[in-house]
């Protein structure tokens, strides 16, 4: 190896900003890999130059093939393969006479089958070393990098948009799930990798990239194991120390970790001092795929709370309890407000309001009390951040009964109306925060599963997440407090 | 008080299917309860008698309006307030010599504003009791009985279909939420009570009415605080050894039951007194709205693992993992497989697939493979359920970029193709529990946020839960064995 960890990491801008790819095993056998995989990279509207590479077709898709990358007349960036296991090494061969930067090596059929596979991976790796090409997998699902529109990766017909998570992931299907889910939130995706069998680079690789990406704003990483937990561990500090760093972990107890060691070959490390190890370098530890997307998610467009100190404002009395409750046990303090602050409060609520935290509206659902009561809050001192739990109106498509015998009136249009009036509030609390800088968390259990989803286009732009239940927004809060608590202890805050 | 327990809930039919409803504190003001509770009756599409009493009009929305109870010329069931609570008590007395069955108090001000309230409430108690009158409320939503059509209550044209689930909650907001979360399972309700001050039915009366009711097959409850913990944990157990009785708790924590002191006025109960009572009762105890309702909806249509061994079938192998540290969490035992059952299922797998539970069906996505593997476990005799984990296709809906420009193929139809295979999957599975005993528990992550909800019609119907996350399914695993060893160490299984 002649390059240093910096200058490898820095080829990985070849790999997510290829001017040219070739693509090894391309096909026009539809239910193949080596055709699904290229048909997602033409359709997703990546713009650079494609060479197809197969000995055997002249056109795939309308566009010229090569026999062999070494009859590609252009250079290459990126080489992406598809071909069986024992193809690889030939091709890869002639990538690294053509001085290709980066190959993508989808194909499986190595390390995870047995000895005999792990012997070729080792093949690929020396000559991609020599070469001072970077090797991703094998036996991985790809990657994507939707602002570029480069879609190189299996799952069939998928290209989320454009956001600010980056995600690295030893498994292809997790990958798709936190992406999934992330979207559902409304985000996008920065840049998105399977590292796969990780012979060459590993996923704290990936993760140093992103700690520099200006494109990423937080990271998100799947791990069942790490070669080396220091190393690992190191890394994580210089990315903590600069962005959100989530990581999702599999194989925490003994049957996971049994699981684990045959789907990645993945060591055991204990479950204790793994997360011991992550408090210590900053780490958001998770254990399921939702809880490690609503927590990434949550970051986005939102200063972090200086404490642990919470305001909550509640539409309905059960929601306040049920967020007291689980903000404790997220190891935040529903504080005790000042007899000022209730006071203020009190001259805007009803009189048979009882003065306290969780706030209670009294099912009021006026936004012009709304709005001001969480601004006391945000404005008080008091708190660090605030919690704003909105009733909505639980909502059945379908037309009622009676409508059709002409007794009652339809009064449908009214969840318009109450989505307006969120919508609203929400962009209002935008200027809030960025006045105060207390965070605000609004969550809408009732409008619809996974927030209010009507009520956006195709990509949410720079508004922070409506959280779809209370639990999602109290998790978020208990992880934007331990972060911040983090930073504040390294004196990064 | 001269009626019997017995007596007192068995008189509830006329709650949930009273012939007539009078409904005092009618208008035609369309944002006051009074209108929009009247109005959701009348448009669920409830076919008895209905009479709006108010003084001051003569007819609303078309229907005759008599100026007081006394002046309705045919008997009633079911009486609703929604007049200034000061008005409730004089047209109760109406109600009582009328020989109302039933009065549903939704009109706050009562107990919850002070002892004025409190002593008011009183009154409404006593009043009902001489007459024999039941009373629920006051300060409550109302209740619903999807399969008579009747909603009388205040979420505006919420009308969920008829189900197998039967609700009970100290918070209207929680209800609903809860209602909306069993709604994305493509479940329905079968009588759903926001119990409000409980001044005299209680939520065990309704608990207990549920377990006698054959429209209900789980009861779901959320509680903040009870009046009688030794009482309440009685009827608990008559329930438990009938049907699953989930309960979600709010106050668990210093917090939370400060908060719910003042919106229900409910006792702070030990966390870990209620926990081992539960335990002891047979009461599944949950922590958020969402556990709740996957637990609750799980239970339907899919008989209970007879023991804490699970085995797993996986698409992809990082699910595996993460499914195996939860089952691990849920005190699930992913068992060790026989030689003789790995030796049948080798044959049907490809050569390197690694022997083991999960089966990993490395990336098979062949349903002429899942099913066998599957229907193999089940007969095995060596696990008590079956987790099957479908990869599925994440997907996105707009139209890619490359598409439009002419390069690549539009593969979107893939995606119909692996929702037929899952859903006859399931179809085939409904067949197997009934044939083995043994239950399946299918997970889909990916194929869309709550389930396949595009394969579905209106409402789903006698065909278990397709769980939304693997997450969400080893809970619903966990919760089942915890119940079924509850019913063997009773002798009830």
């Amino acid at each position: 190896m002649k390059q240093s960890t910096n200058e490898r990491i820095g080829q990985l801008e070849f790999l997510f900003n290829p001017r040219s790819i070739a693509f090894v095993g391309a096909t026009e056998t539809v239910n193949k890999w080596g055709f699904i995989v290229l048909n997602n990279i033409l359709a997703g509207g990546y713009e650079g130059e494609v060479f197809p590479v197969n000995p055997h077709r002249e056109t795939i898709l309308g566009i010229p093939v090569y026999p062999s990358v070494k009859d590609i007349p252009r250079p290459v960036d990126l080489a992406i393969f598809t071909v069986p296991a024992e193809k690889v090494l030939p091709s890869l061969k002639e990538c690294a006479e053509k001085g290709v930067k980066v190959a993508l090596v989808i194909s499986a059929g190595f390390k995870e089958t047995g000895e005999e596979g792990a012997r070729m991976e080792q093949e690929l790796v020396k000559v991609a070393k020599e070469a001072d090409m970077i090797l991703v997998g094998p036996n991985c699902q790809g990657i994507s990098h939707p602002s570029a529109m480069l879609y190189a990766w299996m799952p069939i017909f998928f290209f989320p948009p454009a956001g600010r998570v980056g995600l690295v992931s030893q498994s292809g299907n997790i990958l798709n799930i936190l992406i999934t889910r992330i979207m559902e939130g409304r985000y996008g995706v920065s840049k998105a990798v399977s590292s796969g069998n990780e012979a060459d680079l590993k996923a704290e690789e990936f993760i140093e990239y992103f700690a520099e990406d200006p494109e990423t704003d937080v990271v998100l990483a799947y791990l069942e194991g790490m070669r080396d937990g220091r190393r690992f561990m190191e890394i994580a500090r210089r990315v903590t120390a600069k962005k959100p760093l989530v990581v999702l972990k599999g194989g925490r107890t003994p049957s996971g970790a049994g699981a684990a060691r045959s789907h990645t070959g993945a060591m055991a490390v204990s479950s204790e001092l793994f997360r011991a190890a992550c408090r210590q370098a900053g780490i958001i530890l998770t254990h399921t795929m939702d809880d490690a997307c609503v927590i990434a998610s949550s970051f986005l467009y939102r200063p972090l709370p200086r404490g642990r100190r919470v305001g909550i404002v509640t539409g309905g009395g059960g929601l306040g309890v049920i967020a007291s409750d689980l903000c404790t046990d997220m190891g935040l303090e529903v504080v005790r407000l000042s007899p000022k602050t209730l006071e203020e409060l009190a001259k805007l609520l009803p009189p048979w309001w009882v003065p306290g935290n969780p706030v209670d509206l009294v099912a009021g659902l006026d936004m012009a009390v709304i709005k001001p009561v969480v601004e006391i809050l945000a404005r008080s001192g008091e708190v660090d951040a605030v919690l704003f739990l909105w009733i909505g109106s639980p909502r059945r498509k379908d037309k009622p009964e009676g409508l059709q015998k002409g007794r009652g009136v339809d009064m449908a249009r009214v969840w318009e109306f109450m989505d307006r009036h969120l919508m609203q509030f929400a962009g209002e609390m935008v200027q809030l925060m960025g006045e105060t800088g207390v965070p605000v968390y609004i969550a809408s259990s009732l409008d619809q599963r996974r927030g209010v989803e009507n009520l956006y286009g195709q990509e949410r732009s720079r508004d922070p997440l409506i959280f779809s239940s209370v639990e999602d927004a109290c998790l978020a809060i208990g992880a934007a407090a331990e972060y911040s608590s983090y930073l504040r202890r390294e004196n990064r805050l």
